[in-house]
């Protein structure tokens, strides 16, 4: 097989310029290295969302005149009738075995939007008869100080979940920390070797991740189709958008996941049934990024400062929620949305857990 | 937050029905389940393509009337110069240490491919001065004796890489096979760690599989810039589709993963810069298919009864080359493509492992 390559071939690649750096590459002996590709280029690369995409503001006008009819998909209600359940189901084992699920919490330091997050978990748990048990390390706390309460957890029979807050301080190594969690423990499924059985054919993961898990949960409690649809996951996190792109195609759809190196993500995103967005960013999805009649879910959470609201802060989520309205089918609010699911799944995860670690079903 | 669900609001969804399955379904109390998601619908659904996308025959008639100047993408050569760097490694090393990288291939069966395949990586090893050890298994064997061969390997200091060869036979279990495979030596990348480790931010797997990893060396050696290019990534199996996303995407392009379960798939890879095809269906992909001056991997092997073929076969690609030489700016052909390539990243797999086991720089 010989190489080809003129000028005329150079003329079809618009975007793509491979012939001169190609040539060059051929002539200098790959500078003497053996393989060419980096190791893997770094996803560590911050997902900084180009400023021109963040509208710093709900945009004043509206691109769709349409009435505004979506559906808001109550993720609290939803979330309430499973946490019911799930209540019932813990009941029926302390009934037969005298045993009740128990979910250990690890938070270090004092970030305002994680202690809203544990609060809300650990009432939940009150709630539905899981006992939980909280283990608060200060900001300074060594690696070491972590390791140490997450061992204690792993080794108690009476715990069967055990969640580790993210983030953790920059001099806590998150990835030494999730390593040491006992597999049938990650009720978070952030352990490689669940995410791994996530992504491969043919395996099934001890926990699926809470969030993308709600997510699913709620299209599939909507009646929406999900298999051969198309669907759009905006942002690649370890926590929401690698997991939720993983269990998409596990139901069957075809996905496209958007970044922040995504050039015109728009043009993707208004070519989707179903959007999950989950990049953090206030307001990036405008309606105009939206095909009519789409499934929109907000996972976005971005707290902003607010002194009316009890906390101090309210959340934003990543939807233009004004422009979207007016044009798609059904949408998550923030909050009430995804968040109430996120929690439910957890509460339905470690619930697995206690069955599977006693043997009850 | 209320439901509001109205008669305007369903007209927006010509593709999605939500409206009366989930009025259904808020009514019937969900049927008493606590999770209405299936656990997961398994990717064990075959990834059987629809037959009206099937071409029998190369068309007849082609929809391009371009010249046909793309470039043909030659792995043969450029594995050969990789082979040739890794034989000089290997060679230091052996000078250096009084070493050599070792890998051993395990094949169950005498299926014909897996016999040319394995034959190819054992020839490969030989001219690079890296040693090979074959252990060739009946297919009747028990799923005890492949276990068994690979403890030996697992204990074996001298053997740095163990390839199981795939498929194994229906009555040997591959995933508690691969979960076996120590994972300093699973040059193949197979074990759910290492693709775990791959999918997730950061972190790095111990090994990138090899077919996937070839296919984008190819795109770097040919100067393709990855970041921020629309990919598509035809089929989603462990072994191809799926880590190739996860590479793609490592490397910053916006990738969709296109599957037996999609709808019109040649519309996302008309849209796209770099299309990797890896679905095993003889000319799925037409010239209609592609745009204009895009990058295609043909990574389809489909062997096919050629009596004048010195092994009694031949394999066909994916992809309808024919038609797409007039389309796209470069093509790989089949074969002398992405073969060679994979076997040169097991090679340098294989090479990885022994450096890392001696610490040799």
């Amino acid at each position: 097989m010989m190489w080809m390559f003129r000028q005329k071939v150079v003329k079809f690649m618009p975007s793509i310029q491979i012939a001169s750096r190609f040539l060059h590459n051929m002539k200098d002996g790959q500078n003497g290295r053996i393989i060419w590709s980096p190791p893997l280029v770094s996803l560590d690369h911050p997902d900084i969302w180009p400023s021109e995409l963040i509208p710093s503001n709900p945009p004043p006008n509206y691109y769709y005149s349409g009435e505004g009819n979506a559906a808001v998909i109550d993720g609290k209600l939803i979330a309430e009738k499973i946490r019911l359940g799930i209540a019932d189901e813990v009941r029926r084992m302390k009934d037969c075995i005298k045993k009740v699920p128990g979910l250990a919490v690890i938070m270090v330091g004092d970030r305002k939007d994680s202690q809203t997050y544990v609060r809300n978990k650990i009432k939940a748990c009150e709630e539905t008869g899981i006992k939980s048990v909280l283990t608060e390390l200060p900001n300074g706390c060594s690696e070491y100080d972590v390791l140490n309460a997450l061992s204690t957890f792993n080794n108690d029979p009476s715990i069967h979940g055990i969640l580790v807050q993210l983030p953790l301080p920059d001099h806590v190594d998150e990835e030494r920390v999730l390593n040491k969690l006992n597999l049938d423990k990650d009720v978070d499924g952030f352990h490689p070797v669940n995410m791994g059985d996530l992504a491969m054919s043919g395996r099934e993961p001890l926990f699926i991740p809470c969030t993308p898990k709600g997510c699913i949960e709620l299209l599939i409690r909507l009646g929406v189709e999900i298999m051969g649809k198309k669907a759009v996951v905006i942002g690649r996190s370890n926590i929401v958008g690698l997991p939720t792109f993983l269990l998409l195609q596990r139901h069957h759809a075809t996905v496209s996941v958007v970044h922040a190196f995504t050039k015109n993500p728009e043009v993707i995103t208004r070519d989707a049934d179903i959007v999950i967005s989950a990049a953090g960013v206030p307001n990036l999805v405008r309606g105009s990024w939206l095909k009519p009649g789409a499934i929109v879910i907000d996972v976005g959470t971005f707290p902003v400062e607010d002194l009316e609201s009890e906390h101090g802060y309210s959340l934003l989520g990543d939807v233009c929620y004004e422009e979207a309205v007016k044009v798609v089918s059904a949408i998550t609010p923030v909050p009430g949305g995804v968040g109430p699911m996120t929690i439910a799944m957890l509460l339905s995860n470690t619930l697995d857990a206690a069955k599977r670690a006693y043997q009850f079903t």
